[in-house]
């Protein structure tokens, strides 16, 4: 048996952007927030910080600083998630430990943490008829959103997510189609796909045929060589500096 | 009505790390792969490759290269997500775009989007009465692991997952208790807690008195002054030199 409830919620699962005027209830936030502080958390630490961001001038202003993208004021809930490196060296210091500075694995444990707790407030927003994004460029304009949300050195944004009862004309979008599972599974050990498989993998993907040489230049100019993305890998890059261990 | 079946699973799902002979079906395997691939995915990229790891001689490896936990070697089903900047580079470049290498915000994306699926596969197994545990080691011996799981620059293991039936010790064990709300969520910006609230933050956790000044050296020495600790973020720099994007 590999049908239920919960497993038809995580396919169904598709991003919403656009939301009607209901409020999410401080019970559904409680139950939300409840559900990402019971995921699964390494050594039980919680390496992350959650902003719950209520203030009006300061969702425009990360809406302006992640892309300009106006949904970001009207979601009726709206979390940052914080990958928290500082949380716990004060915790050893205030014990009277002598220790080391965060490093990179620090962060990327601590992002891991963050997303998979985000993910459960997805999950657990889904199940209540909440629907959710993700903001991936949160990430970006790093000067400016440490600014914005007081950050100091070690607290890196990790996941964005607002949240709100989809409209009907978001509830009528088509989820999008994944790649089939040999284009994302391998059997033990990493192998590429070869070009043939690549484009055999998007005409999968598209149910049929996809004209690969005419629709993937638009896409990896919109998606990859835009100036979002640069400055995506630019700001992350500013973050990284202060997790400088094991760096020559 | 903030009481549901997926919530209760949300908040009564704990790490499983004893497993009974059962195996994990592969009708279970593609309902969990399934749920990992319907994850919110940035722009539907699906910037990760997952490893189903069939091979003992490899789960051996892991085993040992993952800070020599047997419990790798015996878990019925085993899945490592990778953070994949490679497929698409690929894909723009079999359509001869010309592009940048990949860098930090390519590389935290990637991570995040890995992690997420990662999530969604843990609690599609739960729903299955699969437990789960994540092997945040997986990040160490950067050099070794490359060689073991053919991985390419660029691609990075951002979670790895055991997954079987609970033994029965293990269905009896508590779940470890969560920080209070407060410790965790800030409102609109970040704020330190005082050196007084971090201490009653673990005392809230331990559910009435915590003796911080004892317990929380041994921990300090385990966690983040040991050398598994310090050997991830050594191995993540190494991964990180891959992504050098901005930096000066």
């Amino acid at each position: 048996m590999t049908d239920n409830q919960t497993l038809r919620e995580l396919y169904a699962r598709k991003s919403v952007r656009a939301f009607t005027d209901e409020p999410v209830t401080p019970e559904e936030q409680d139950a939300i927030l409840e559900a990402a502080f019971q995921a699964p958390t390494a050594g039980n630490q919680q390496l992350y910080t959650i902003l719950n961001i209520t203030d009006p001038a300061l969702r425009q202003t990360l809406a302006d600083l992640c892309d300009h993208q106006p949904m970001i004021t009207k979601a009726p809930f709206c979390l940052v998630f914080l990958a928290d490196c500082r949380r716990w060296p004060r915790v050893f210091r205030a014990a009277g430990q002598e220790i080391r500075d965060p490093g990179p694995g620090d962060l990327l444990l601590a992002v891991a943490d963050s997303c998979i707790a985000a993910q459960n407030a997805v999950t657990a927003a889904e199940s209540l008829g909440i629907g959710s994004c993700y903001i991936g460029d949160v990430l970006e304009n790093c000067e400016a959103m440490r600014e914005a949300l007081h950050l100091p050195a070690h607290v890196v944004p990790a996941a964005m997510l607002i949240f709100g009862r989809p409209t009907q004309q978001q509830k009528d979008l088509v989820k999008p189609t994944r790649f089939p599972r040999e284009a994302i599974v391998c059997e033990n050990v990493y192998r590429d796909r070869t070009e043939e498989e690549l484009r055999a993998d998007f005409a999968a993907r598209a149910g049929g045929e996809y004209d690969f040489d005419t629709k993937i230049p638009p896409f990896c100019a919109f998606k990859y060589n835009s100036d979002f993305s640069k400055e995506m890998s630019r700001s992350a890059a500013v973050y990284l500096k202060d997790f400088t261990f094991g760096v020559e």
